[in-house]
């Protein structure tokens, strides 16, 4: 019986232009961070199982999560995200490491989705770490990475809006409530999907057995961060106290990118302070605030906003025609490659339009042919391939063509 | 009870400085694989487990490779090679792919090693492979690839050597001998340890059942292939009719690229052909040949030969000395990162020398200090770190100055 050739249930293959997308979007991430002194570090995807049920607790990671048991007998889970693990890699060289750290990864992640929710089951993510400074200062700077994140692709700031919330307004608000943990936790559920749903005013009376109000005032951390940020050139910042957040371990400040396009209103990435994730280690406190965004969502936005430039190859396609041409189309192609060229060959001796075809379609910038003329007069027709304009120069010229072009 | 921090036994945490000597690594082998043309794919890391049963065998995958089963019931492998996945994808679209096609890739794969040796479990490898393309340029190229990475990296033609041979000069020398498939195998197997065991012609005696002599003349292509790339100035090329490689699917041509280094005399990496991969799947024949090279095998050449170049970072470190240096020193790090430079900034407001700790630690090329010197008279200090100069300038000139350095 024959294999299939899909891909495994829920994962992408990255044919290469797929890849060429990706590259363009990651180049981009590095690029941004890097601006700010980021660095990049790396994990394995397998982590220790106990690593994810410290904080999100041993259901989601059987339910939600790739979890098995090796062969030496430890559980082990492919990494849903990104955060314990450069927790744990800073906890374990926190003697070493000076402070403020700043640090940067794109992992891919994996969440056990159910396939028929159509939704991917492994994906890229952009983290972005700050640990060690507990001013707001870092969270200002975190933020704007996100902002000028989308603003250099080219999404304009009237495109997005970044919400912003402080972990510590929920509590206090909650806390005058006087709710038992297991309220507190379905009420903040039921905030978060608050847009979502027409009868939210019914549900909260229900859950709390009197009608709910929520309305708390920002606190001076808030009041400061959008004041600052606006001072740069951020404007489209909100204070917004429905915002929520998945993770457990938020302790100040959080924030999401918002995409305001009416067809995909929707979050695009998020992040905010966690002072305490440490804490699960043998570790002295270092404070962290940082945000993780997506391939999925940045794609998207950029196909949304047509934002994806044109990603030209920069490679050169050269084709024999005879067999008498392949020794000069080799050397020639050695010649280009030592000036730093990009030269794929082609001694296949297929008919003319057979190699031309082949050189378009392999996404090569130019094409050369090397048949008698190009051997007896020394001369070298270069095609480019996307004007399907060709010229004629003394062989002599080509290096110094390609170069300007 | 408090979490280990360390990552999952056989992997690798990849600290800043390690995930820089492995961009080193990564952007060499990208940089020589494009100037042949190759172009970048890639996939996930879970495969659907027939794909590795097909050509591996059942047992092969039970006991070496990450395998588990998924609750949809599906039979998953974290991949522990590159090729069937790449085969896979391009059976999967035949029909638009332009051949001759050059595909590169550098996954992770994983392997079920027993700790106790302690090999690793997950490793990077490049892979380099060019389809429909059944001459020996195709070879040629594929080997001179691999040439070109040891030697833009540094490695000295006379430190390693190019190990070649042909699978059908091994299978026609077998075929004489009449074997039956498993004595076969385990001569193939016995041979290839050849230089390992002491007791060789014993032990192939007892198998066999009489003497064996094994010195099989080249073929034809083994004799013009070494003639090529001689002509083309790789001479360290060698006929070894006992190269065997692991892999069920090669068809032709097997290389090796051996590293001649006394303390360290091993295989670094190789691959050949295999022309009837694509067989597995419902697909027309598509020839292909290609290479697999391991991060961690170059990565010790490169040690073993000191030729990891110093990675200069080419970020500047910014220190505001007190808090009405705060300002100044935000507005200087957003100017220099609009002229393109990297800046990190530190407003913790430490004294001097926790600052420059900082700083050189961080491994910035550049540290400023902001403080009311510079603030009054409109100079900067600028400090090399690793030269631990400084030299003074008018703010105006700040720019261009970090421009030319």
């Amino acid at each position: 019986m024959k294999l299939s050739t899909e891909p495994y249930k829920g994962v992408r293959d990255f044919y290469p232009h797929d890849k060429q997308i990706q590259t363009y979007i990651f180049n981009m991430w590095r690029e941004v961070v890097e601006q700010y002194g980021y660095v990049e570090y790396d994990a394995s995807v397998l982590e220790p199982r106990e690593l994810y049920e410290a904080k999100s607790g041993e259901d989601i990671v059987n339910h939600e999560t790739y979890s098995f048991t090796d062969r030496g007998n430890r559980n082990v889970t492919l990494r849903p995200e990104m955060t314990p693990t450069v927790a744990r890699m800073i906890a374990q060289r926190q003697r070493e490491i000076v402070f403020p750290a700043r640090w940067y990864s794109i992992p891919n992640l994996f969440r056990y989705e159910r396939p028929q929710r159509g939704r991917l089951r492994e994906h890229w993510q952009l983290n972005v770490d700050l640990f060690g400074d507990e001013s707001l200062t870092a969270d200002k700077e975190i933020i704007s990475i996100g902002f000028n994140i989308l603003t250099r692709f080219g999404v304009n700031p009237e495109q997005f809006e970044i919400r912003i919330n402080d972990r510590r307004i929920v509590q206090s608000a909650f806390a005058e409530l006087g709710l038992d943990e297991e309220t507190s936790y379905a009420l903040q559920k039921l905030i978060d999907k608050k847009d979502k749903i027409s009868d939210f005013a019914e549900k909260a009376e229900a859950l709390l057995g009197k009608p709910f109000e929520y309305n708390p005032e920002p606190n001076q951390e808030i009041v400061e961060i959008i004041k600052q940020l606006k001072k740069d050139g951020i404007s489209n910042v909100y204070y917004d106290p429905t915002l929520m957040r998945g993770f457990d371990y938020y302790t100040g400040i959080v924030f999401e990118f918002f995409d305001k396009h009416p067809d995909n209103n929707r979050s695009l990435f998020g992040g905010g302070r966690y002072d305490n994730l440490l804490d699960i280690f043998e570790s002295k406190r270092i404070s962290a605030v940082g945000f993780g965004a997506g391939d999925v969502g940045i794609q998207h936005v950029l196909e949304t906003y047509k934002l994806i430039p044109h990603l030209q190859r920069s490679t050169i396609g050269i084709c024999a025609l005879t067999i008498d041409d392949i020794p000069k189309t080799e050397s020639l192609a050695t010649e280009m490659r030592k000036n730093g060229c990009n030269v794929a060959i082609n001694t296949s001796l297929k008919k003319p339009s057979t190699l031309l075809n082949w050189s378009e379609k392999s996404d090569n910038r130019f094409t050369l042919f090397i048949g008698e003329t190009e051997r007896m007069n020394s001369v070298i027709t270069i095609r480019e391939n996307i004007k399907k304009k060709s010229i004629t120069l003394p062989e002599s010229e080509l290096i110094s063509w390609l170069k300007k072009a």
